[in-house]
């Protein structure tokens, strides 16, 4: 049976090692098990395009399957995480696009943010300066956020004639920092600085930005080499429960775990107790 | 298809502009599109009445039509917010009430509620001094609250003999300060201090006694002059997406931006940024 | 009618006092409505084993019936609140258990949270020192949680292998403390100390190791002292609301309250109010 976790299991027809992945609108890098993804065009704070939100997407997507990865920092480049969607390349076109089109455009955001919520691995934002619009959603979407003092988070959408709703917002930002302070930043578009930020809720912790990108990715290896199916069961239950009764959860959880019961992880955990070691998890 | 936004549309029969609207039980001041509803009974801290619920929930309800009214701030006179149900116009009425009769007051006091979340225009809460049980609904049925160093937040249902389920109480206020804190506030009744207020997400910001009625509508005069029709979707956003799994609220919030995006402020908003000049949005 | 609320209520056939309960695994004192629940290994920290989880669900299961018993303090002997399950008498076993036996085990410890959830009695957790795993759990069951400054709360399944999914920690977690730090904490299993405990709500105050309990009886006597019916609605309405829309939970506690303004208790408040004294309730 042990041999459907390997190569030939005829259910990985669709699995592919994404740690080589070549991108092109943003660069990946790889060691052991941990990604480092980093938005960069830091000429303009990092922007996203149309073409860079597809591709992202189809990365997240496409991490479901690429048991290789086993956590991700998400970061940008040049002192700034990201500065959104661009100005002349998204939002001019954006307003001469027929109904169509524009929600074929608002939903390739939103499965942005899906995807980055389906894929089992713990995904670690490193947030430096600028961090607003579309690229404040993508730190939202992230599992955890670190972020350095001069961090500035806006969801501008309002700034742009639009609604606070874009990609998930008014759903996922109330369950980080409270539905009060989620409804101003939504409806004023103000900065949210990097001590409210880690206040609130939004930001694990703060780090000087020289610092910032080795602590994330300390903090992904960490992850890496832990017990990462139950880390992806984790993720998923996170997800999955968001808008469960209590008592539905619980049930959730008592077949989730059971599940994670009968990993040899958990096995290992064990034996590396009793003979006073520390575990050597290896995510199956 | 633009003259169905002006006075001959046909759907909007039922609109009356409510700028000049003459209150009954409370006080109503309007100044291009920012309107102040002022409390004030204040030699009883404003309490409510059977009469003055009703008034309010019928305001509330009228907002929704009522396109001239872009924003409004809510207030109490006399350096108090709202001192809750009068104990001698209705807690002492209530004993000797059936229990149709019981229910048709506790549904109107949550429709209050309801309409307060329903129209699209932000409320913002002034609250200085006392601000207790109905009223403390009221301030949390607010899109935003700012108070005064010596606010004390009450949900004193429990001294009376009641449970601390009142107007969606144990639904709304651990969205906003969590479920452990507002647990103590709901089984104790005990007060929140503006400090704690402020620490948990209650109150956006605390201003002097003398400054908070100012700061309220300069913060509602910004956002009545921003774009309201996308304001009014984040609004409708945030409370239709309370109960979403994460999924639904990412397609929802597709469907809400697209509309957006189709706004005339959306491009005001892009054509403003082309030619480096602030948008002067419309709310259309 | 007013019989069917003594011995002779046909309804309560299975209604037994609690207060001279004889616990088997834990220590239980009781004082004029008030019991104190000692977790009492301590020379182990307190674990729990297969028999102590099942006698605590099925202790949590009969308060429901038990109206003797008005509050509950949950505490840890020896400077300890809980370390969880054994690691010799439960882990073990589980690594050598069938996926029957293991969803009966998860199944168990996910129905002690809803027991604890589900009786009416307010549940107050007086925690010192460690308080790891399932015993995290229990505290977070509870529903108002006292701390010393030397607690340390630590979801520490993933140590051992396993998901942060375990008895509802992915859906009550992220509502006291917001999602991103309930992200990190059940990611890392890495220890909450006291003072972020009380930054994010986890608990409502903090005390010296050496007066926790007293205030957490203290508390506990001032609401068995109090309109305990209401206080057993307030608790059904916080469980019941949690996945509703703002509008079902304003209709349900329309509902909710217009039953409670038919207590005596109600009544006593008014008339207590009426004539210038303290009400006396008696949680009818």
């Amino acid at each position: 049976m042990k041999h459907y976790l390997g190569a030939s299991n005829p259910m990985r027809a669709q699995f592919k090692p994404l740690q080589a992945y070549q991108a092109q609108h943003f660069s990946w890098a790889f060691e052991a098990g941990v990604a480092t993804l980093t938005l960069n065009r830091p000429e303009r704070k990092n922007p996203l395009t149309f073409e860079s939100y597809a591709e992202l997407r189809d990365l997240f997507n496409a991490l479901r399957y690429a048991t290789d990865v086993k956590a991700v920092v998400i970061t940008g480049a040049g002192g700034n995480f990201c500065s959104g969607g661009d100005v002349h390349d998204i939002i001019g076109p954006l307003t001469r696009m027929s109904m169509p089109e524009l929600i074929e455009f608002t939903r390739m955001t939103g499965d942005l943010v899906k995807t980055m919520r389906q894929c089992p691995q713990p995904l670690i934002g490193a947030i430096d300066g600028i961090c607003a619009g579309a690229g404040a959603m993508m730190a939202l979407a992230c599992d955890l956020r670190l972020g350095s003092p001069r961090a500035k988070t806006a969801f501008l959408f309002t700034r742009v004639g639009l609604a606070g709703a874009d990609m998930g917002a008014c759903s996922l930002l109330p369950r980080l920092i409270g539905q009060g302070r989620a409804s101003e930043l939504l409806f004023t578009g103000r900065a949210m600085v990097a001590d409210e930020g880690l206040a609130w809720g939004f930001f694990n912790s703060l780090h000087p930005a020289e610092a910032l990108l080795a602590q994330a990715q300390q903090l992904a290896r960490s992850l890496a080499d832990g017990p990462t199916f139950a880390h992806g069961m984790t993720k998923t239950m996170l997800h999955q429960e968001w808008a469960m009764t209590l008592e539905q959860a619980i049930e959730a959880e008592a077949q989730a775990q059971a599940i994670c019961m009968q990993t040899q992880d958990f096995r290992r955990a064990y034996e590396a107790f009793a003979a006073k070691q520390q575990p050597q998890f290896q995510g199956d």
